[in-house]
């Protein structure tokens, strides 16, 4: 306890403190009963936030909580809501979200998909009306952990201009893409700017330039200065017009397979950004489920791994690395010391 | 016949002549059939390619044919070669694409992965063994023209260096997403190289900086310069780390699904590029089939597009665009005047 941390590399620079993986899950728990949610879909909650903090994905679990709160308390997420199917056409569902917490409407859209690759091959739940995901990240660990490839994607409200646009018209609509593998899963979890605005008030605090161009300033230059992005509110989208390109497509076929809302559609606002459009396709690629199949399939992912490692890299102590090849690292390392969580905040939620 | 062509914007300016569709397409026939393309392969082979060019996608269509005639001649290409399903489970299967010629190869994925989506909501075809399949985007446009999504990707030979890597380790891994729309599909395809090595002789060509970063010189520094990258073959991945990990995960899968090669198993030589990894996926939103369905799906595409044509522009005169919104005009443009083809390439091809 008390002990600042040196790994929140993407948070602005505040006191962290480390506290246990199950006294932070009891606390988010009971804070989410006395909002409204049962026992069991608590405990789920809170172990999702948890576990997220725990993976090093510091923006997104416990230090987000609050507003999640916030979210519950203001009326844009029903805290009692379930997602449920509206539409099933074989390997294909339609769901209806109702608003419930993002991250156990999403939790059941992917265990569903899962069900479907298990009995199809391939399954897809696509849902309208939900909230934000919190971390896309899990759901994918949540597919390579059942032994299946796991794809997803969500919409958000509007926040990076499009290309060629210089006010917010498309979102950041961050795709998962994860890949089960004994030696540890492969999982991208990428939103479609090249920074977040978290990531660029943790450069502003340490008064840091950005490692590369991350948004255009006031006079709609190109920079690396993080207030001056902040300021105009032009974040740049992943490759120019590649990932604006990107980011349409996903939130395009978001919303046409759940029939729900597109980016555009959606309040501008932290707060009030509800009735999202969210896909999750799993794959199955054992089919026939012959032993020799999956060892292949396990091959095939240590290669890909083994190739980057083996690749010259620009800094000889610095090996190119896979998506998500940190997690276990920072998984066992909080686990064992405690999760860091921004004081401020634990002492908030300590007073909720 | 005879009058330069100002479009070709990514390729090297050389002289370019325009020559009727049909004209194209039954010259490239007649060379396909005397490599031994059948009849039928040769007539759909040569479309496709006249089409590439017709959609003004002029790298990969008929200025691309030379190379295929070449890897028939080596033998990277098997012109005889049907793809074959190798195993089937539900809504997914495994086809084998015998080294076969990979735009015929790709089409028949296509189709079958289209006609999956129709009987369980969602079909995917995973394909190992194939060949480069020329201009991804044919087959998002070959789903989108059924009413369905369309979702493909393939992995390449390593001709990008992974995040943090010097050499070449990686592929550009092109991935198309299609949405089906009355007035015109939306089409993404996309490679994971900022730019290809087409573009950056065109920019050289003409004495241009690249518009942005494209790459690493020779010192390992970013540049606009595309000569210096050429000469230090550092090509940029999208989004820097960013793409580079997205470009491992379509590997991946694409590779685990269809139990073939990943990149780092591909020649790294355009004429020995073979036994590729591909992924097609179909979705077929309307699902039950109701009316309501299909218009509110049109509605969304709309309005989308709406929504990005009123976003505020840099530029007054150019709102920001949709992925694919030029091509229907080339498209009407090219089949009026005739198809804009390299008039050397052309000469070449009269001569075989």
């Amino acid at each position: 306890m008390g002990a600042t941390c040196s790994l929140c590399f993407l948070l602005p620079v505040r006191l962290m403190i480390r506290i246990p993986f199950d006294e932070v899950e009891d606390q988010l728990a009971g804070v989410l009963r006395g909002l409204g949610f049962s026992e069991e879909r608590a405990r789920l909650c809170a172990r999702l936030f948890a576990e997220t903090t725990c993976d090093g994905v510091y923006s997104h679990g416990v230090n987000r909580f609050l507003r999640l709160v916030a979210t519950v308390r203001n009326g844009s997420v029903d805290p009692a809501a379930e997602a449920r199917m509206v539409a099933g056409f074989g390997a294909m569902e339609r769901w209806d979200g109702q608003r419930g917490p993002g991250n156990l409407n999403a939790y059941a859209a992917m265990e569903r998909a899962i069900a479907l690759s298990r009995e199809h091959g391939i399954g897809c739940v696509a849902m309208a009306n939900t909230n934000h995901w919190m971390r896309g990240g899990t759901y994918g660990w949540q597919a390579a952990d059942a032994g299946v490839i796991g794809i997803c994607w969500t919409n958000t409200m509007p926040n990076v201009p499009p290309w060629g646009g210089t006010e917010p018209a498309i979102g950041n609509n961050p795709l998962v893409i994860a890949v089960p593998r004994a030696n540890g899963p492969v999982v991208l979890d990428m939103a479609m700017s090249q920074f977040s605005y978290g990531a660029l008030e943790g450069y502003r605090r340490r008064g840091e330039l950005l490692p590369v161009e991350g948004g255009f300033d006031t006079d709609g230059k190109l920079t690396r200065d993080p207030g001056a992005i902040e300021r105009s509110q032009r974040l740049l989208p992943v490759g120019y017009w590649k990932g604006s390109g990107l980011a349409v497509m996903l939130d395009l076929v978001a919303a046409m397979v759940s029939l729900g809302n597109t980016t555009h559609q959606i309040a501008n606002d932290p707060l009030r950004e509800t009735a999202l459009s969210q896909v999750f396709v799993a794959i199955d690629p054992r089919m026939s489920g012959t032993p020799v199949n999956s060892e292949r399939m396990e091959q095939i992912a240590d290669e890909v791994v083994e190739s980057l490692h083996r690749s010259r890299p620009v800094d000889q102590s610095k090996p190119a690395r896979y998506p998500g090849e940190k997690t276990m690292q920072l998984r066992r390392e909080n686990r064992k010391l405690g999760l860091p969580v921004d004081e401020a905040v634990w002492e908030q939620i300590l007073n909720l």
